[in-house]
C-alpha cells in the first residue's frame, strides 16, 4: 500500500505538519479558506511562521481547496480547531464539518487521524460515527480512527514538531504499523499506543495542569499584591526548593489553555463528577485582565496623569508573547475594555499582520516621546530595544506583571 | 559576641536542627514534654527518624524541660507546630506558648527565629509583639526576630536537613550575619534575605502548590475510574510531554499539606481575596478518604465478600509512607470509617511505634492466609515482600490508589 496522506486545516498546527509530510510523500494539504491556499500557493504564511523558502513544496505535494483533490488520499489527518461557545461548552463544528467533507471521499482500508483538544471518546464516539453514516462504512472493518494529540507550542521554536514527542494511537497492529510511518516522517519520537480514549486524556490533561498552575500564580500575584509583597521575591525564594515550580503569573488565552479545561469539565459532568479544581483554576485565568484594569487605572491615578488628555500606549495585543495570533486574546479584550476609559490610548503590535481589527488601527511602530505612559502588554521580544530606550529615557513605563 | 543557640520544640523539625547545631555549638534542646525529653536523654527518638548513636551529644549540649536552662541562650530557634483548628482557622496556641517562654528569659541582644509554618505577618506582627510585651524589651531595638522556614520532607532521606537551601530572614545585616553563622552549622546552602514577609510567603507558597498539584491527580483519578479510563497509563502518555510535571494522586495528610493552603487563605481574606484555586485542591484532598471508602465498598462487592464474615487486613496506617507519624493522617480516618462497615478488619503499621490508638491493637506482622482481602493503603517500603508474596500466593489484594 502506498500511503498517500493529507492534511486537512492549514492552520498553526496543520502547516507544520503538513510541510513535514511533503518532504518524504506526495502530500495534499486542504483548507476550505480559499484565501488561506492562495497565499499559501504563493508562499506567504499570514501566521508568520514559516518563510518564504520554507513553502516550496516536494515531491508533488500541493495546497487545495477542492475536495475533490483529496479523493486520491488514503491517510486523512484532521487539524482543525476545537474551540468552546460563548457558554464554554465544546464546540464541535469545524470537526463535524471535516469529517463530512472526508466521509465523501471515504474509501476501504482509509485512516483518518484528529489531531485536535478532545475529550476521551471523541474520536471513536463522534467522528468515526459521522464518517459511517455519510460513507456507510464501517469503522474498524472498512476505515480506521486514530488520534495523534498536537503538542504545537506557538511561538516556541525549540519545541518544533519535529523535536517533541508524538502520541500516536490507533487500534490495530498493522494500523500502528502504517501510522508510525507517516508520523515517522514528521518526528522521530513517536510514542505509539491502541487506546485512543488514553491518548486524547493525555492530550488535554497536559494543557489543564498547566492552566491550573499559572492560575495559582495568578491568584498568588493578586495576593502579594493587594498585601505590598513583592511577588517576584517570593517566587525567588520559593524556587530555592528542590521541588518548587517556576510558572509565571499570566492572562492565558489562545486556544488550548482556555479551552481544555471546559473540554474535559463536560466529559466528567457526564460520570457526575464536578471538577472543581480544574475550573477555579480556568475562572481566575478568566477574570485576570479585569484585575490587570483596576492596576493600570490605579497606576494611571499614582502618575497624576489624566484619562481624558493623557496620551497612553499599549505595547502588544496578541494572545502571548512573541506570536502573530489574537484570537482568544485577553490583552485584547482589556486593551478594548481600557479605550473606553481612556481618550488618547493607542497601541502597537508589529507581529500582528491584519493592521485593522474593528476599526482599530496598530501600529506598527511608534515615537516614544509622544506618550505620557507605556504600558507592555504582551512583552514581545521585538519591544526589547524600545523597552530600553523607555527605560534609559526615564519615561513612564508599567510593565502588566 | 558568643552565639549560644537553643531550639524550642523537639519533634519532627526541632530535632534534626537541633542535632546539627550541637556539632559546633553549646545547643540548648528544649521541649515542654517532660517525657520526649527523657527519651531524648536515653537516646531514643520515638519518631524513629534518628539512631542512638546519632543522639550523643557533643560540646556540652542537653536536652531538657526546663524554662531556667534557656537562660543562657541568646539565639533561641522555634520549631513548634501551627496546625488549625476544626474550622480551620490558624491555631497559634503553641506558638503563643513559646513566645511566653521565651519572654520570660529574653534579655537585650537576643536573636528569636521561627522555623514553622506562618501566614506572612506572624513573626513581626505576632510574635514580636507577645516578646515584647512580656520581656518590656523593644523589637528591633533591645531584641531581634528572624524566620527560617522549615523545609523537612519526612521519610525522605535525600532532602535531610543538611543537603537543602534554607531560607534565612531577618532584618540587620550584623543580625544576618549572626544567624548565617548559626544556620551555616545547619546547611551549606543559605539564602538570606532582610525581607521576613517574603521568606514567609515563599514557604507557604511552596507547599500549597505541592497540595495543588496532588489536587489536580485525585480530580483527574476521580474522571477516569469514573469513566473506566486507566489513570496510569494516562500519565505515561501526559509524561512523554517536555512540560508535563509527574505527581501522584494521594490522601495527602501530614503537618503541612493539609494545613498551609488554609493560613495563606486566612491572610488573602484580610484583603479580601478569596483563594478559591487554593481551597478547591485542599477540598478535594480533605475528601479522598471518602472517594477511597466508595471504592472498597465497591470492590468488596465486586469479590462477593461478606462484610460480616471475611477477614479483611489493611496494610499502613501513617499519614504518608515511610513514617511512623498519624497526626492527620487520612488512612487512619479512613481506617475507622471502614471499621463501623466491617466486622473483621484488621490492621498492620510496624512503624507506628505505639500500638495502640483508640483501643485499636494495631499488628507489627501478619499472617498472610489468614485474609479473604488485603489492601495496601500506604505502600511503605518495608510491606515490598510481604506483598510479592500476596501477588504470588494470589490472594485478593488491591492497592488503594
Amino acid at each position: 500500500m502506498i500511503i498517500k496522506p493529507s492534511v486537512i486545516g492549514l492552520g498553526y498546527v496543520g502547516l507544520p505538519l503538513f510541510l513535514k509530510l511533503q518532504k518524504k510523500f506526495k502530500c495534499i494539504g486542504y483548507d476550505n479558506s480559499i484565501s488561506r491556499v492562495s497565499s499559501l500557493k504563493k508562499c506567504i504564511d499570514t501566521n508568520k511562521e514559516f518563510l518564504k523558502k520554507e513553502l516550496i513544496l516536494k515531491n508533488k505535494s500541493f495546497f487545495t481547496s477542492k475536495l475533490q483533490s483529496l479523493k486520491t488520499s488514503n491517510f486523512y489527518i484532521v487539524a482543525v480547531p476545537t474551540p468552546v461557545f460563548k457558554n464554554n461548552m465544546p464546540n464541535l463544528e469545524h470537526l463535524k464539518k471535516s469529517c463530512l467533507i472526508i466521509s465523501k471521499v471515504l474509501k476501504k482500508n482509509d485512516i483518518v487521524f484528529f489531531e485536535s483538544t478532545f475529550y476521551p471518546g471523541i474520536t471513536e464516539n463522534y467522528c468515526a460515527k459521522i464518517l459511517e453514516k455519510k460513507s456507510k462504512l464501517k469503522v474498524n472493518r472498512d476505515f480506521f480512527v486514530g488520534y495523534s494529540p498536537e503538542r504545537i507550542n506557538p511561538g516556541d521554536k525549540k519545541h518544533s514538531v519535529d523535536k517533541i514527542n508524538k502520541i500516536v494511537s490507533i487500534s490495530g497492529k498493522e494500523n500502528l504499523r502504517i501510522a508510525k510511518k507517516v508520523y515517522g516522517s514528521v518526528t522521530k519520537k513517536i510514542t505509539l499506543t491502541e487506546n485512543i480514549k488514553e491518548a486524547e486524556s493525555a492530550k488535554v490533561i497536559e494543557n489543564i495542569q498547566r492552566d491550573l498552575n499559572i492560575g495559582l500564580m495568578n491568584e498568588i500575584y493578586k495576593v502579594c499584591y493587594k498585601s505590598k509583597i513583592n511577588f517576584y521575591s517570593v517566587m525567588k525564594l520559593a524556587s530555592t526548593k528542590w521541588n518548587f515550580l517556576k510558572f509565571d503569573p499570566g492572562l492565558v488565552g489562545g486556544h488550548c489553555l482556555p479551552v481544555d479545561p471546559y473540554y474535559y469539565s463536560d466529559f466528567a459532568k457526564k460520570f457526575g463528577i464536578k471538577t472543581n479544581v480544574i475550573l477555579s483554576a480556568r475562572k481566575i485565568n478568566n477574570s485576570m485582565y479585569l484585575f490587570m484594569y483596576d492596576k493600570i487605572l490605579k497606576k494611571i491615578k499614582d502618575y497624576k496623569l489624566d484619562l481624558k488628555k493623557s496620551k497612553i500606549l499599549i505595547l502588544g495585543l496578541t494572545y502571548k508573547k512573541n506570536v502573530s495570533d489574537i484570537r482568544n486574546s485577553f490583552a485584547l479584550k482589556l486593551f478594548f475594555l481600557l479605550k473606553k476609559k481612556i481618550k488618547n490610548l493607542d497601541v502597537s503590535d508589529p507581529l500582528i499582520i491584519n493592521k485593522k481589527i474593528q476599526n482599530l488601527k496598530i501600529f506598527e511602530n511608534f515615537d516614544i516621546d509622544k506618550y505620557d505612559l507605556i504600558i507592555n502588554f504582551v512583552n514581545h521580544d521585538i519591544f526589547k530595544d524600545k523597552i530600553l530606550k523607555i527605560k534609559k529615557k526615564k519615561k513612564k513605563y508599567l510593565d502588566l506583571f
